[in-house]
């Protein structure tokens, strides 16, 4: 059975996954960049060079089986993209995910193909409906939930998540879009691992019982 | 210069330091024991057994040079025991502080002398003066706020706390009483650690810069 993941997905301690306002200019708001740099310091990010580290051992096992992914609106673009008909997300040309991509969004539109074998699917749906759709892009392979906070918080309330990888950056955002939102209790169903990084990120990790 | 400390505060991934509703039975709320087991497991809590690894060490530290504690209405009683005339907190007849312990409330009472040397001052101040009368109690030895988590914010947004020991307990709890709230950008004037153990908790302290 393929499993539903996430990844490298980056909150402050007060739990926030971007900041605000979300502009274009801006696209994590107040957060800046400041709960990335642990990752974009990775050899699994820079290639030449970079930390080989624990934070690189989380980091270079993002793609690694995934064969579709599920990102909100919010990550796709900035508010307001929908109204953009060019807008083909931050990516440029190229994007990162070489597989089939759904957005969640209100505003759904054509298929959009890009090079590398990335394709967005834009579709309004409920998590559930929207990971069938995912998984029937995937095959045998796994579905990534991208992000952000809206999205994975929607799925993990769902039951839908089998194992998240959730970074806690010792940083006090205090507003933004936040994951724990709506979990009580989410614990229970599954095993969680904390790893201190020398970095001082903290990985936590949730993986469902008996996988 | 004596410092003003907190120690072994218990905190959600969500970031509450207490559940819903407070009551005379469950002063926790729906947090029950939860956020306190890691250190209820210690040696130092124990006395005899328990166990010795880094938990324990953080909880050994805790009464280690402080001359006074301030704590809120919240941790002294359940809702509504000001109107108990009875009341002497949660701790029976020789409560575990042995030093003045300032209680903040909007309903002060006259002092409260119990065995051991605790006794209970009860002063309707804000942080910078409840902080001014313990110091002086305190004498040459470090203040330690005691919680709950609305004080430990309270003073945390005056820049008055030192160093602040929190410990992440991975359970999500939704509702309650919440550190972060109001401290964005906090982290600035601090250097922050994070060390995970095998308990499973993450001890995340933040010790002022320049210290
Ligand atoms: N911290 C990290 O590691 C990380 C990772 C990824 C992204 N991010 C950041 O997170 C931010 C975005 O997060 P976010 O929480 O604001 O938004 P988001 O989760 O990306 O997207 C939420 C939006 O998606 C649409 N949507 C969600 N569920 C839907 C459904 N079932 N059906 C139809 N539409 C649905 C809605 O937009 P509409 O109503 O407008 O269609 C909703 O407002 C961005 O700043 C991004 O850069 C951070
Ligand atoms: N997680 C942990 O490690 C930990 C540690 C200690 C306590 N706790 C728990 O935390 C809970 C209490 O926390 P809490 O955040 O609800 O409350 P709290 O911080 O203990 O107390 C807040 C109350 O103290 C009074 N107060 C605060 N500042 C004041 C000021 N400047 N002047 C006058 N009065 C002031 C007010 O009560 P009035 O208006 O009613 O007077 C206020 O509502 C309890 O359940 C306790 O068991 C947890």
């Amino acid at each position: 059975m393929s499993l539903v993941r996430v990844h490298n997905f980056s909150i402050s301690l007060d739990g926030f996954g971007a900041g605000e306002p979300q502009t274009e200019d801006t696209p994590m708001g107040h957060a800046g960049h400041r709960l990335h740099e642990w990752m974009t310091a990775t050899h699994a990010w820079q290639h030449t060079g970079g930390s080989r580290g624990v934070d690189n051992l989380y980091t270079q096992d993002t793609d690694t089986g995934i064969g579709a992914e599920i990102m909100g609106a919010g990550k796709y673009g900035y508010p307001g993209w929908h109204d953009d008909a060019d807008w083909t997300g931050w990516w440029g040309s190229n994007p990162p995910f070489h597989t089939p991509v759904f957005v969640l969004t209100h505003h759904p539109r054509p298929p959009l193909e890009m090079d590398g074998g990335t394709t967005f699917h834009f579709i309004d749906a409920a998590p559930a409906e929207a990971l069938a759709a995912a998984r029937e892009a995937a095959g045998d392979a796994d579905v990534r939930i991208g992000g952000g906070a809206t999205v994975i918080r929607d799925f993990m309330a769902a039951g839908l998540i089998d194992y998240l990888h959730a970074v806690v950056v010792p940083i006090v955002l205090g507003h933004g879009s936040r994951l724990w939102d709506g979990l009580e209790g989410q614990e229970a169903d599954y095993q969680i691992e904390s790893i201190c990084s020398p970095s001082g990120v903290t990985h936590l990790t949730f993986t469902r019982r008996g996988l």
